[in-house]
């Protein structure tokens, strides 16, 4: 797993040059801003989740971005046969577990989902990570916890019982990829008070997994980009509305030496 | 109930302090921007709507918001359970009658709700609560009726059959509970130019309830901090695009003192 | 068919005054956007889809907008009550058949509205449009194609099969009236990388419609009115993310004299 300033400008330009079609299946509260954040690094975002299409659009997308922020039984049903879809493809499968520990339902339908159809890329919070791997809900909203001994158990557990990579982002971003560990320390606290940057970041990886098989990489080069326009965009904000139109436009005009600027990454043995 | 700079200021340190965790099943169009809102005051939103899981959501909410402005049959079910399980747990119930009046499935569905489960607050404007009320759509849309005898006739006819807290909200918001009567004349006509700011306005609604139990006190709070942010923002604003991050920015940043300069609130006895 | 900075202002002037209600059947992504521009210009919104209801709100619009972005069964199926409703009533439906092209779903369930309920304009990009003429998916995303002779002969086609107008829109909008054609040169590149601009310019059709009973100068006007806010607003903003608040506030303070001087159209003989 290789993360530097040079292999996220990469991931970016190829993003740009290619304009991967990311399937997302995601949460009402997201869709329009994930969607924004796809468009502004230069993928192309479609939402589709009616059963008599998915498999179609999984079937010509590049990437599967699936979201449980507000699942029902019908949408799930859809997440299903959309991962089937690319995993018989061999597209990428980016799983969202929003809100699992907070209900049994979220719980147990992502671990069916990590079953039936083991994702690229998990990204979650502390707490989400935790509830997955210990399959209850005792952490719940505990996102104290990130980058805690016990959280980076339970997702290298995790990644080791799906074979996939688990992202845990927080204050710290921490990518468990095979025996790899990548720690991204940008970001700002201001991140937290916008909703949905969490979706927004597993979006992104869905668009880097598009073009990057390293898969770890792709998603430590989304959690970079992510932090890095995060921080931008904190520093030019008077709060957290003002927030979300400059990290867009950020991310929009990014360029490779902001990149080299910002990028505090750590690779760990 | 009282509303003064200073029991507002303490609601606003409250849900900074406590970021109470507020439950929302709500229309489409504003799940983004109340679960902003919500984040720009310090409170936890959650949008969760399925069967399967609303109980167990509605169980560890300290306030429930429930908004008909898109509903459908298999949600209107959703929000009875939570509703019930909200008032056995005696967290408040908030109702937005969206576009009561407008159609008969809208009147009825919140009357039978309202019925069910009686919400510590209903805010909505003068047509909706005139066609709760009167159960019949000849105020449709009517606005101009907002402060007139008959809104507030209506809205205290309202609150009489169900016990609880009515807002109208309009140029004046009025907000009646038990025999007392309190006036928020703060606000700017620019608000209604922005969709679902009279949702926001019930989604914190909610988080005020969550930590300040008079109902009536907690209504008049949030309606006083909806007007004081929107008449800055105004202020601020070459339009209903811009005026959107403005009015976040200054949901986040509120200082005591600006309460204290802005509140026009009338106590009527 | 009559496009003239004169008639795009009478237009505007007629939407400010009446406040048409425009009943909106459309996808998650962008009713809160869609929402907002059609506040911007001084038209009501209205977003519903319970089959319980939508034949009543069809039957108290000015317009109806359907639009298929994010559809599934069940909407379908309101959106063909609504469509009746309107028909009946002779309100102007628009349909923006989003995607169609990309699965069968999409391009079967438009087409079998168009043949049930034939809509005043269909709005739709160059593969859209053409996907729908053609009935099937071989153009796939070709928005190269877009002012091509093969997408004009697609639009000519479709309008002669259900007798309305149809918008190609594109760096040249085309919209295609009985024998007459107009160009509107009008528009920004930026325009694409914010979600849901052309849902936007669907919705404002209906609000165009509902005030200009010659669909083809409704269409043609509020192309034109799309694409001077986004000059505008691209010359203003720093990327993606500002351009959104610019053009909603752009729309709001939209003066005649700013279309007399940006209005670029070409009347085909």
């Amino acid at each position: 797993m290789i993360i530097s300033a040079e292999s996220v400008w990469k991931s970016i330009e190829a993003i740009r040059l290619n304009s991967p079609l990311i399937h997302n299946i995601t949460n009402y509260v997201v869709m329009n801003t994930t969607a924004n954040a796809l468009l502004a690094i230069g993928a192309s975002p479609v939402m589709a989740h009616a059963e008599e299409e998915v498999e179609e659009m999984a079937g010509i997308a590049q990437a599967l971005v699936i979201n449980i922020g507000t699942l029902s039984s019908r949408w799930v049903e859809s997440m299903f046969i959309a991962a089937r879809t690319a995993r018989k493809r061999d597209i990428p499968v980016i799983v969202d577990p929003v809100g699992a520990g907070a209900t049994r339902y979220r719980t147990e339908t992502v671990r069916r989902l990590l079953q039936a159809t083991p994702p690229a890329i998990i990204r979650g919070n502390a707490s989400e990570i935790m509830a997955l791997a210990l399959q209850d809900a005792s952490t719940k909203g505990v996102d104290s916890l990130a980058g805690s001994p016990a959280a980076v158990n339970a997702a290298r557990g995790l990644a080791a019982e799906f074979g996939g990579v688990v992202c845990i982002s927080g204050a710290v971003d921490i990518i468990i990829g095979g025996s790899k560990t990548v720690h991204i320390l940008n970001g700002h606290p201001l991140m937290s008070r916008v909703t949905g940057l969490g979706c927004t970041a597993t979006a992104l990886c869905g668009a880097f997994a598009a073009v990057e098989r390293d898969y770890a990489a792709a998603a430590a080069q989304a959690m970079a980009l992510m932090g890095i326009a995060g921080e931008i965009a904190a520093k030019r904000s008077s709060g957290p509305g003002s927030m979300q139109f400059h990290f867009l436009d950020i991310l929009y005009n990014m360029k490779e030496i902001t990149i080299e600027q910002y990028l505090k990454a750590e690779m760990l043995p």
